[in-house]
């Protein structure tokens, strides 16, 4: 927290065994409940070291599901509402839940994935198809500076998808994951590409 | 809520499949942090309703190895001052728990179980034993008007256990919970005396 | 046991506070792997009864969802071929998960949901809907009746439904749950069906 | 499997989160369940690729528990005896848990942990201690020579104590675990002691 970093919660599906990686059909109220219990879990822990949320990030198929779902969009950007309209939503741009979340008033930091392929319509590769993972580092690195410098990223096939940036995300289970950040920080900061807080950047 | 009713936190031992009516070994650092993610994943949800906390009391196996062990006593007590020094927590008066909430400045409502047999100590007769419920509705609800009186109760042995009383629990898994509340209800109501919310009476 | 009641596996998805009625997107091995789990759990606390198992019924979303996804048949059946091929599986009469069963040589006891309504396709009513559940105690036995003597039922919207039964399922949380069996069992002997064992049966 | 390994089950507490290293007040009755059902859970998924279970040894605070708690050394044991009488316990050597199941008819491997200190009275230093964890991969390979071949370890307070031991435990999350396990076996071969399958020693 000294080091600069921002409290964020990651609400799932309550699927502990299979990392809340995989889909749940689940009734929107029920949904909206789940949120609602996991920020305020990591809420009160947080408040226990004088820290403070300031956004929230969908987990696993949670995460994927309501990109498209609108009913788990709108469970999940209610949660966020009722619980402090200050939270920022991170949500990949142009799908359903940053446009539920824009609409209802939140805040939205557009998330990348550098260690993940894309397909042509924006989507991840999913993590049942083989690449699904980047492995190249500096191959990750590359992409990362492009689509910040260059709102664009190539898909899995080849195409040139348009995407706006605030974040990126490696996953801390990716291997090498401490390597791949740390090369993706240094490519940006050489580019001139500051890092910085999301509360300040939008 | 708009039947006057207030919302406290029930926190336990992470053993839903026990009920958290067993006890478990567990490190300070460890309950206070349990204690702390369940006061939160509450307050939200009452949050979403526009509905506060008001107060906090330890669930099953938990209550009871707190009233006596000092550790487990004093992380529930940290947890409830880092997250409210205004929730007040419900403990048996005479028991550690009771004393180190009193000495960090928490206010303490004190409790007795209508529905429970207590032993010479004044401590709950476990639920492994035969006699630890009571069955007779009209006895329960004798035994609560005696405690409020007189500050008297009558242990299994026979023995007079001095109480202060704030408030009077009745397990709804007890047989009968609904019938025994509302008997008891009337009886206090029919010795004149008054039932008001927690927060209002300490 | 010593009712003459046999004892048979229930495997539902991952999900207790779901109760296991919500689905879930599960990889076929591992769903052959939970039911495998489950049939090996209750093999062993029902060895020490000294007794076996005799038949094997999916739980609630998986139940459902078996009976029309192929992989998810497939995962079950091959459960039970490993574990032992003198398993009876209960299903539906004409649906995938029947089928699979039969082609994989396992003997098929179908079942009639007493206490639930159909659709025209012979599936049930989802829980989500207002008439998923039957009510009326005596259109439950008189629907339980038809279908062993007629080997017909009466969908949601009026239409009739072929169907052979060698098994009727009262849920245990359908209210009023044991009159209702009490009344459909009483039913059937004014009407000289007799009840037996499903391994006896088929 | 192919590889001369075998299979054995490893029963602990229901406390995932703990990962069954916290101490639990479980009744009898509830814990042979419970070391039935993952006996069985394991029984089956084995069945499947057609192997067999040959060993259970309780996992964390229950292995620590039962090696002087009569209770649960009495509901391991009685677990399984249900199950199988052919299984072997693997408990170390002067416990009340070996007693028990000797005294039962069931067979006992005696155990060494080579990557843990242990107290003059024979038990495992916990690992909520400094030192219960030992890091020299070659002070570790030279205890399990020396307890081999001698029957004595040195305490963490500087005693002998004796221990005959059939098994040898290294834990897979200790660090370098695969390094301290290929370590010790190489120093146990270079001083001619075989390595053999537990089913074939006792």
């Amino acid at each position: 927290m000294n080091a600069g970093v921002s409290i964020g919660a990651h609400p799932g599906f309550p699927d502990l065994i299979g990392f809340g990686r995989r889909n749940m059909e689940i009734l929107k109220d029920e949904l909206e409940n789940y949120v609602l219990y996991q920020l305020g879990a990591l809420y009160a822990v947080a408040k226990a070291e004088k820290k403070q949320l300031t956004h929230v990030k969908a987990h696993g198929a949670l995460y994927n599901t309501a990109c498209s779902r609108v009913d788990y969009a709108e469970a999940i950007v209610k949660a966020m509402k009722s619980f402090s309209r200050d939270l920022i939503l991170i949500a990949p741009q142009n799908f359903k839940i940053a446009e539920v979340a824009q609409a209802e008033g939140l805040k939205v930091g557009f998330e990348f994935f550098a260690d993940r392929n894309y397909t042509s319509q924006g989507t991840l590769v999913p993590r049942t198809h083989e690449n699904a993972l980047l492995k190249d580092i500096n191959q990750i690195a590359r992409r990362a500076v492009k689509v910040i410098k260059e709102g664009k990223v190539e898909s899995v096939d080849g195409k040139e998808i348009q995407m706006n940036v605030h974040t990126i995300c490696v996953h801390g289970d990716t291997p090498h994951a401490v390597e791949i950040a740390r090369n993706l920080r240094k490519s940006l900061e050489n580019e001139g590409i500051a890092i910085t807080k999301l509360c300040e950047l939008i």
